[in-house]
């Protein structure tokens, strides 16, 4: 397989660079990085049109290319594939991020969305996140992906996986849940300051609250498991589409 | 009802002013608005949590107040309603934005990505888009709102419906329907260059091409007709989530 890595957390993250090492040593396949410059962490799926990309070039040995882009997540799977920057990737992986990406938040999420680009454009995509900000050893998280890497990609012919690995040592991992995305509620989002020239300014914060459903990303990660959700990609309400076309027809005809 | 206008044109953007300005003199409902300081066009779902949000108050007359955000739509609406900006709002527009939000476009628009937001936060909202990037026309698109606004509240009691209204003259226009969001395909969407001091760089546009699917809102708005997608907030695949736990109880177990 030609994989093709991205991620939000930039070039030169730790994650990334740990999983392209693993890949490298512990598969056969051929690996290809684009991913942004810098840190894009929480651009969700913007795309750059009113600027022009940038890119630096870095060779990977042998064929393989890397280039670190000065836009964000999307533009660079969209400028991979569509601007034909490298081969068409038979997988997009993108990862491993610093932090979750779980339930509700995954519309934020620049590592999601790399990945739903993917699947937009044809390619299955994992989207893979380690959910801790100071937990910084991706060695067991980009292991564990190498293993299962050609089972997963067996059953996920064109769709999109979201794949949190617990921010912790392997040996407190305690197993897998196929999960559904949970609803990621926050309390005190935003805290009011006032600046030096008294101009009121917020930042946004606030504390994640405990999942009480049990089947969801959320908890599944609360309680140590890895956790995969099948994602798609259509946010079409298809049960209200035929509400409303009877609506419109008893109403309006 | 009291509505809360948002979008992704910024704050002194005709489409908003117009929306505001016809909602106010066509309905009794109180309007508050939170939007962007300036442009955010493509900022998809992003937010801002590495800087802090500025904000310049207006006075709209009576108890209601705009805020003009230094942050993306996404921001806007978690500060009008997480940040207690304004009371709580009945409905949010979002909009009115030059330019369309079709098909699997709306992972890239602000204009969408705010109105999910107020979903996400339990508030029912309404995406309306104009469907041209130079008929600046907004009046007859905001007097259509302002007449069906009871009609549609009545039957989107938390939803998210996506509005496309063709960027055309009003008598140009051929009816409503009700669709599903299509898929958005671009033709060359990357144009190549090389900078005065031999740097290649990209920019990033692109020709949509025809949406041959007969249900859909991109064939809706090609053939002038007004189009009406219901959307939902959960991408979860929850066909892939059950077959994943079969994969998973068998190959695994």
């Amino acid at each position: 397989m030609h994989i093709l890595l991205t991620n939000d957390d930039g070039y030169n993250a730790p994650g990334i660079q740990t999983l392209y090492r693993v890949l490298k040593s512990q598969t056969n396949h051929d690996i290809s990085i684009v991913a942004p410059e810098g840190q894009r962490s929480a651009t969700g799926h913007s795309i750059t049109l009113f600027q022009p990309l940038f890119l630096t070039q870095y060779n990977l040995g042998g064929q393989q290319k890397g280039y670190a882009i000065s836009g964000t997540p999307s533009d660079c799977v969209k400028l991979a594939i569509q601007g034909g920057l490298v081969a068409t990737p038979d997988l997009i992986i993108s990862g491993i991020n610093l932090g979750p990406n779980l339930g509700t938040d995954v519309f934020y999420s620049g590592t999601v969305s790399a990945a739903m680009e993917g699947v937009l454009l044809g390619i299955p995509a994992l989207a893979v996140s380690l959910t801790s900000f100071d937990f910084m050893d991706f060695e067991p998280a980009a292991t564990y992906l190498a293993e299962q890497l050609d089972f997963i990609v067996q059953h996920n012919k064109d769709g999109l996986m979201n794949i949190n690995i617990p921010g912790k040592p392997l040996a407190e991992w305690r197993g897998v849940k196929v999960t559904r995305l949970g609803k990621a509620v926050y309390e005190n989002v935003f805290e009011r300051r006032v600046d030096p020239h008294g101009r009121t300014y917020f930042w946004q914060c606030g504390k994640l609250t405990q999942d009480r459903e049990s089947d969801t990303d959320l908890r599944a990660i609360q309680e140590d498991f890895i956790s995969i959700t099948p994602m798609h990609s259509d946010l079409t309400d298809f049960a209200g589409v035929e509400s409303w076309q009877t609506i419109f027809d008893s109403d309006k005809g």
